[in-house]
């Protein structure tokens, strides 16, 4: 019997005697070795919400395929792979699905947790209401959320909120307990509830209060995405995951539903709560290789991604993890920006997933991982290093 | 601004001055008016697990398209679908998709609660596992789960459990907080638990004791559609919502994913807990009609639907409330059947929702509404009355 099937967040005592006591529950599905099984099954551990495909009864939109050619044959992609805690690898070339991998029980139809990938998907729909005025990004979070007034975010930019440039008192400590970003998770129904959390999200971010001047610095912090969700219902009227579905989602040619963690409140938790198939999450990078087109019609402004792939400044990232790795990277419109030769962009979240972009060979990479460190230098060079030993090889090809 | 697509379980005081103030809790989302959003929103008031169409890529198969004649003219069909709150009501005609209707904000890709229309789903899958041997329904139910041996269930045989003709002490009264199936539902996840209540299903499950003789008399009981689910599992080794998804839902070409709710111990609510689009639920009964086979395919042995359709013994039910609506009425294999000449069977869920099926006509009628009450004699009256009058308007076309 097939060991994983069974890790539900369960009474496995009925297996007794198949030497399988794991029980995965709210508390620990974060956590190495039940994350394995809780990434993939976001929706039994919190409510969720269904982000749509297209219209009922459309068929999806298939990849070309082709060869993986060298991929197939290197084994020190495979070592990478393996090394870096993969559930799920997919690799399009010039559009094609070239190479594909699934680890343990893994495979095409399921869902994995995104953690901050979530974000950039979130500035892509931005993009598509700033383009048609309903959002200014010059304009002030709290003339779209009057709520947020009093807040950190009240007086930010919404630029400056999608470049995390906005100064907040909030530590994005994933491990300390008493860090606002655990807080959040408990409010937003990913961990165990503290008596003395705010009810729900949309309180958690008028809490929030500000910490220096805003667009002087770099700064992290999860809450922004939220705040961008926010503006997002505002402008629009209709509920986030709705938005998403309408504007994104379902004008890419995904072949599932994406789901987004829901708290008791409603609040989809637009900063990490995404989960969905790991060639939709392709479609992601290829709609910004191909400048904001799916299918050859327009879903995103090409001035938006041009705006995000060419980056923000990198002197406001001075000092950063992030510099360490690429001394010229910046975080623009929710993505990250190397500010390298190849004009390389990626999305990442916690834990190992990413969307990489390589324009020059016209690839695509999306990983979801199940590394047991949130974050890590060491994670980040070796993420790096392998996706750019998978572009070689493909460049080479 | 549209009030329902804000109806969401929320701080709505963000959208004051707007008239809305509803707030839908795991307390009220089986209550009018909050049903009508709980009813389609399940996910986000309980965690679920999916249940896949098929596999990721594949087109839906999309239904032959036909014009609805008559049905389109008739007011009284109308009439009936407003005064029974419908959500969605789909007519399917020798395999044609003829009239389609939906009411509020639920649409074609929207998911609503089957309630038990769930069981129906559930034996079907067992139709599939008896057809290949893993389960037989004259063997106990201690034989396929034996820590239900002290049950109720131990040693009922699975036919008993199928027909609801197992003893067991529980009450089925959805309104009385103190009755078994109130219960059950705060341990499935569905209503605030209470300190005393079993951590999960099978607990729950272990707990129930027998309260007479089995095979005597008809008791309608939810649990026993969960204790069919526990074999599921048991003789398959694998999860509920995985041996539905791969033994029948990827099967029958579905437009979209469904999902199932799921407890603090993996269990999947098997009785109640499934939610599917209106046009895939069509799918059900047309599997019915076309003794098992969909797209020319087996997928349920012939067997096991002559079985169910020519229905079990009437006179176990003798005295039920079912009998006063269809005297001739029985349930065999968790479908109800009428015993009427035109050979009718049906499914049924608290609050409205149905598949309906009848062969002379080769008609299928799939309806998800939010009547307030769960059960009472006028409402099946009512939809009796109407799923025969749109039966007539077809047999006339």
């Amino acid at each position: 019997m097939n060991r994983s099937l069974l890790a539900g967040p369960g009474r496995i005592d009925r297996y007794a005697g198949q030497g399988f006591n794991e029980h995965v529950t709210l508390e620990n599905w974060q956590d190495a070795p039940f994350s394995r099984w809780g990434f993939s099954h976001v929706s039994e551990l919190i409510t969720t919400a269904p982000i749509h495909r297209a219209g009922a009864g459309e068929p999806p939109v298939r990849f070309p395929e082709s060869t993986a050619g060298e991929l197939d044959r290197c084994s020190d992609v495979d070592d990478f792979l393996r090394a870096t805690h993969t559930d799920a690898f997919v690799v399009l070339h010039r559009g094609a699905l070239v190479y594909e991998r699934y680890f343990g029980t893994f495979g095409p139809q399921d869902r994995h947790i995104l953690m901050s990938v979530s974000k950039s998907i979130c500035a892509l729909t931005v993009g598509v209401l700033a383009g048609r005025g309903l959002i200014d990004p010059r304009e002030s979070v709290s003339h779209y959320v009057p709520l947020l007034k009093d807040s950190a975010y009240g007086d930010a930019s919404v630029q400056q909120v999608l470049d995390m440039t906005a100064a907040v008192r909030y530590s994005e400590d994933y491990v300390d307990p008493a860090s606002e970003v655990q807080q959040q998770d408990r409010v937003a129904g990913w961990r165990p509830r503290l008596e003395a959390d705010p009810a729900d999200t949309y309180e958690f971010l008028m809490l929030l209060r500000r910490a220096g001047e805003h667009g002087r610095s770099f700064q992290y912090c999860s809450a922004g995405t939220d705040v961008l969700a926010w503006i997002v219902e505002n402008v629009t009227g209709a509920r986030y995951a709705d938005v998403v579905s309408r504007e994104l989602w379902s004008r890419l040619g995904c072949g599932a539903d994406a789901l987004v963690t829901t708290d008791s409140g409603g609040f989809a938790f637009a900063n990490g709560g995404i989960a969905c198939t790991a060639r939709d999450l392709a479609r992601i990078g290829q709609l910004m290789l191909d400048d904001g087109e799916a299918g050859g019609k327009r879903v995103v402004p090409s001035a938006w991604i041009g705006d995000t792939m060419r980056g923000g400044d990198p002197l406001v990232a001075r000092g950063s993890a992030y510099q360490k790795i690429h001394p010229n990277g910046s975080y623009r419109n929710q993505w990250w920006v190397p500010g390298d030769a190849r004009g390389t962009v990626y999305a990442a979240g916690i834990h190992g997933q990413f969307v990489w972009v390589d324009p020059p060979t016209q690839t695509v990479i999306a990983k979801f991982s199940s590394c047991p460190d949130p974050v890590s230098l060491a994670s980040s060079r070796a993420h790096t290093e392998g996706f750019r030993r998978v572009v070689d090889l493909l460049e080479s090809a």
